[in-house]
């Protein structure tokens, strides 16, 4: 079956490891398993359901399908526009990856796939509805208080995606990673 | 956030315990983990990639999202309709589940939640094509040679969905199940 495929650039690779906060930082690869990155604060085959599950009572433990966030750096690029401040940067939005040459990349499918050199394969699990942290994370940067409440309405539908892993590998800053459509 | 929901009810449930047979046999109650139903043939956090998954080579363990398979009372009569027999029993087609109440579940779009009494949480994952087993195990139990090759034509978009486990907990025949669309 023909399928259509799309490439683009892992511009960064990034990892939240401080048990505090969400802001991740680049490192030079990582290690991807069936839950997550290990040591990562999204890692787990589980996570405690929360207001986007609410079919279930808050906390109950659920399949996590939140383990790795990617944006755009195209869609960033906007989100700064927006929010007047020369950028954003994917460490204040808790990003893992940071993909260039794929700008449309917060509308991309439910199921698509996300296929990177070293095995890896990931499966686009939606649009990652943004939320109020990032704007503080923003505004602290900055040293610039107005803009955190300034955040969500510019980052609406431009905040990127949340996927799960369909297979484990590597990941590495400067990989093309071929992304097909369901 | 209203949410459309459908409710069925759960007029069988089966797993399929012999090594190497697809076919299902009923049992009064399942308890379903991560991984889908313990002793079942389709059980397991990961599976070997087959012609469904062609971005991947043959036999590469990926993320197992056709753990459960679903059919429902109304498609089975359909198909039974077509090839020209009184029944077909969701145990020829390895159904782990029997629904009754929601005709048109093959259709049920990927992301939907099917939340059962005790605990249990399903994710729709989408169709699930007809292949020529099912004839065969037909043409045998009812002694009639020429059915095997009529399932696969009879039974498109008729033959249930699969899915993949959210929240862990048990379905009991008899449940009745809220079906989520996404």
């Amino acid at each position: 079956m023909a399928r259509t495929c799309y490439e683009a650039r892992v511009a960064a690779v990034l990892a939240a490891r401080q048990p505090k906060s969400f802001v991740t930082s680049r490192e030079p690869e990582l290690a991807i398993e069936l839950g997550g990155i290990p040591g990562d604060r999204h890692y787990g085959l589980f996570r405690k359901a929360d207001s986007r599950q609410s079919f279930y009572p808050r906390g109950t433990l659920i399949a996590n399908r939140r383990q790795i966030s990617i944006v755009s750096a195209e869609e960033c690029d906007l989100i700064a526009g927006a929010m007047g401040i020369p950028e954003v940067r994917p460490e204040w939005l808790g990003a893992n990856l940071l993909l260039e040459g794929y700008p449309q990349l917060t509308s991309l499918p439910v199921g698509s796939r996300l296929l990177f050199p070293e095995a890896c394969g990931l499966i686009g699990e939606g649009e990652n509805p943004p939320c109020k942290g990032p704007g503080k994370e923003i505004a602290e940067a900055l040293q610039l208080p107005d803009l955190a409440g300034r955040f969500v309405k510019a980052a609406k539908h431009r905040r990127g995606i949340v996927c799960s892993v369909e297979r484990e590998g590597r990941i590495r800053e400067g990989d093309t990673v071929r992304i097909f459509l369901p």
